[in-house]
């Protein structure tokens, strides 16, 4: 089963994404889980950015905020999905990063969510449709879930 | 090789998502085009949605303009991936789609991309990098395509 | 005497909407009251909605937050004078909202009023103004209630 | 058959809310339109909405646009349904007008529609849903203005 | 020595518009306070503000929030100069009524001023401004209070 | 009988607030026009507004646009009333401007007219009004134009 | 070695600029610091701007809220390079800041960095870096700065 | 004499930085001008960018539109002083460039001027003023430039 990898830009930013990862966990579906800054740390960015693959990966998921370029920097040095979460915070309270993330220019794709914790945890299960297209079991969960929130919440 | 559903709620979208299917063209991928009204024809909608299944299609791209609640519907009534597409226009110019596309509740995922013909463009080719996951081809496409980027424009 | 049907999309609606239901308590008019997301439960929504007739019901009043779809799809599923209430929260705080509901494309319509509890109440009004138009009683705690205004706050 | 009285502020406004005039008469329902300035004529607007009754009328529509404060001020002078058009046009486009429609304190209801000509045609049409309550023809032409919507365009 | 009209649509405004009234006090300029809305109490309003003349006050200041039409409707209703308030608070935090107030309609002038307390302030010292004209003695003390100015703050 | 001082910051301005000296014209008032920019010629500003006297003029009308500074550097220099006029135009189309006036901190007051034309018109007639409350004949015709206004547009 | 002018417009703005006075500190670069309003004490401004010169001081940091003309006003005193702060707080959070900062008229250049206290540190490292043209030991400092951002935060 | 490096994102971005270009001819100051997405052609943008060196450039211009993350990204490459310029276009006209390029988490400073030709002359502006800070000579043509705006426009 591929793995989905998730980077953000500040250790602010975890408390939001981990909406995000518990679907991930409670779907059994594996991450890795970065915090790495497209303006602080370009190198490092790149580094990681390029150990992903095809091969391992079904996608990756970026969240970060207001100038928020690191879900298009990472779309421009791989071939995956990459999911753009704006994070919410700041004086514009993320209406900077969702048009820094959603306003990509043609070329380079970003599908992006929701501004904050909603966002992330609908990043997830962007990624887990995706996994879906192959893997039956993720598919069948996914339909479970479906089902739960239709009583749940 | 799976197909791309492509929908739009309006004739008048036409124009500024065909940018979009000939991205899907020029990879040589083969998509479904409707126009379909989420607000005018529910039930047309949800039988064409519930006829798309993972095994024949890789993702759904729906745009609307205003108060765009289409991508979202779809994103209701399928476990595929569906790609946002804001439509440029009315009195808002499309700030108004991207609100109503982008800010998904939880629990219901769509990608959002940009308002307008640079997002038809990179819904297609987000969908494409879907689809390149298991297509080979599809990938080396892609790859060809960022070259072009590079020198191109 | 005919009865307002009031739909909210999330549980967390509650706070906002309970303003207007207090205002149709006090008219002595009744109301049936449910929690159903349009994203998140289609179908049900749409059982429920197809059972509300012009015979029994003066008006639907449907209240949601962010990616407001709800209102839309109601009304597109019924031929009863909708009201809709966006919700106050997230990190737009009901302007996407807002702009989900009041900015319908031509054909299916929807009446919006204030963001959050004002707009509750006065949602609640407005079916009220309906109702009057063919229930005396009605309207004349409708000009009592504007009496009220007047002195009071 | 009741008849439904139409405001606007200026005669700038005219060209769009005659896309809502036409579906008036399409349906056969009869109208009153004036252009009175909320602004400029106050005792003129207080003149002819006094003699506004639900007796002889279902509805009022409104459109104005900038400080658009004449649907408020005619719903705080009549206790019929009013219905708010924000017209297109000036520096903002709009907006202004929809916030100053939309954001009616609690008390003086108001059910607002999109900006500019699409909102004009919804605003006559959620009129014809209040006048469709009590009368079985209107309530018919809206079924088959429903079908033709799936249709047609 | 003419004095000044401050006029609030609800009593939750006061607490805002105290600011200014602070600022009339320390400039022993008399004026009259009231509560009216605009919406909720319009023969209240008109009878309060045709009671208003140019050879006794020399400024009506009004202040509301939300879809804020007070100081449009006084503005109509009287020739003395009108200096409107946005309140803040509410979803839009008083953007809304910014843009209802400021935005006024050629024929009928608001001078409007800051969104909330400071605004008030400065409405206070416009109306002063206004009375420098031909009161040397209020024309002194706004010399005086420039200077506080320079130091203190 | 005093003069209006007019200034605005570019000569891309004219023809904005030529719809307002039409009206200073109309009403046989007396005025001074200037082109000065608060950012491009500080000297030349302060030395124009130095000159100006409450003894003189009734009102200062400023009118500028993007980082509209000059209403408040007017204001900040003189103790009449200043009337700010946000010019419409720039990629922000006049709302940098609106806020650049309108916001003014407090202890310096600015009144401020919607954006562009209309604004200039309003700023006119604010300055009239002003007028009009030491001069009988200026009452006059604002209580004859009020009443064109009914009839006319 | 050169030192950096700061000047804010208020005492309130004192915790948010202190933020790029503690990078000052730490690079062992000398500053002045002010609080002058350009509204209420533009003499007082003139007085310190015009002390400035090009052989003493390396860049002006100027931080102000709302209508926010002190930087514009600054550069418009000075050929010194200025940096613009735009700081948080007031009902628009600091929106009208950046508009009245960011979008000078051509001729008069600021250079604006992000709202409130992220901003005052980029201001302080762009003064930094400005320094550093011709200051080996200020460009060594900002190498490692950059270093240390890459691992700690 | 230092350089100045010129970077916009895409060909049809050429038109707005022309007039800053124009500036830099005007004083005899050498540029390099480029056109690189940091999107589509990252290898290339960090190519050109290490190149550049404090000791042979004074500053960074760097424009982009819509998600603009050209002027961050160089500014995480390079330590000389980065001047972003927001360009014009596209559904939201800029708005998004804005906020992509002032917003900068801190850490990696931008100084952003204002949106399209206005912003890309007070780029130019800015670095001059740069680079007067050791040449007497541009100091000297700064001061004319100065003077020629008081008159001029």
């Amino acid at each position: 089963m591929k793995k989905v990898a998730v980077i953000v830009g500040s250790k602010s930013d975890k408390e939001q994404i981990e909406k995000g990862l518990h679907i991930l966990d409670k779907f059994g579906v594996q991450y890795e889980f970065k915090v790495i800054s497209a303006h602080r740390d370009p190198e490092g960015l790149h580094e990681f950015v390029s150990g992903l693959s095809p091969d391992t990966h079904a996608a990756v998921i970026a969240g970060a905020g207001m100038a928020a370029a690191l879900p298009g920097v990472v779309a421009s040095q791989t071939l995956l999905p990459v999911i753009g979460v704006p994070m919410k915070g700041g004086a514009l309270n993320g209406v900077d990063a969702l048009y820094s993330i959603v306003q990509m220019p043609k070329g380079v794709p970003v599908g992006c969510v929701a501004i904050g914790a909603s966002g992330a945890v609908n990043a997830a299960l962007l990624a887990l449709r995706i996994m879906a297209l192959t893997d039956e079991e993720v598919r069948e969960k996914l339909w479970q879930y479906r089902q739960s929130l239709k009583e749940g919440k």
